[in-house]
């Protein structure tokens, strides 16, 4: 078995995040429905668009690679998911639902901020510039997302809740 | 059952934190032990140190609440250092493992800033100033550990696998 490599490492965590999308895409919509806030409920909504647009670019990045789209399972993602779906059973129904649907969705955007970090910037030392550009275009929404998130927290939902 | 609040929420997420900062200290020996690179090793060793000062600032709030500190098995957690592991696993010997712990270093670090901006927002929105200041002193680490990962993943260990 020849020695792995950074493309080798490359495609499994491309394959991780691919899983993770699809996951998250299937989520997001279960939080939006749980948010009490219309505020929250269309963040999540319109980061549910952006995801679609997110799994396209992974997909348009297996086939520079001349690879088949597929996901990989990966515990972390369904880890924080399952975390966040505790949130929405434990808390149904109280004014701090909110608050937790908002870290929750944060750990999520930090996961994919971590991921694509590193994939632009393996991406780029084995130069392929544009996978690197994607990736970052994704990175970018991602960081905004969270941003937005943040604000959210920040501002009346946790003064509700407390 | 009375209504579920913010506070509640607080310490679920410090029992969820707390159990994961443990398992991390496990762990950052590991990742030490299996890093090429000197640097790396160097921090994750100095990392692992930091961290015992964050477990003790945990059982500080915990005690500021009047409870006893204590875990709440983190499955977020758990896959993310379970990615670790596969990697050490699966790039022992190869030139792209410290690319690898490099990865899922940042992974941990950027749960770890989720949860801690979350948790150091809800201490401030209770009214718990102490708390907060010290939620932040391991979020202002947490975020200097992941930039000094960063630096390295970007510098040399990326160069030398590619």
């Amino acid at each position: 078995m020849p020695e792995k490599k950074l493309n080798d490492l490359f495609y499994d965590m491309l394959k991780d995040i691919y899983f993770a999308e699809r996951q998250i895409l299937k989520s997001l919509p279960k939080l939006a429905k749980a948010a009490h806030s219309e505020e929250l409920r269309n963040a999540f909504l319109k980061h549910r668009d952006e995801t679609e647009g997110q799994v396209e670019r992974l997909q348009q990045i297996f086939e520079m690679l001349g690879k088949r789209a597929q996901g990989k399972t990966c515990e972390a993602i369904n880890g924080i998911l399952e975390e966040g779906q505790e949130i929405i059973e434990e808390y149904k129904g109280s004014e701090a639902l909110d608050a937790g649907l908002l870290a929750g969705g944060q750990a999520v955007e930090h996961y994919e901020m971590a991921r694509y970090g590193t994939l632009k910037n393996w991406a780029t030392q084995l130069g392929m510039a544009d996978a690197a550009n994607l990736l970052d275009e994704t990175l970018q929404e991602e960081k905004k997302t969270d941003a937005l998130l943040t604000q959210l927290a920040q501002s009346e939902v946790n003064r509700k809740a407390a």
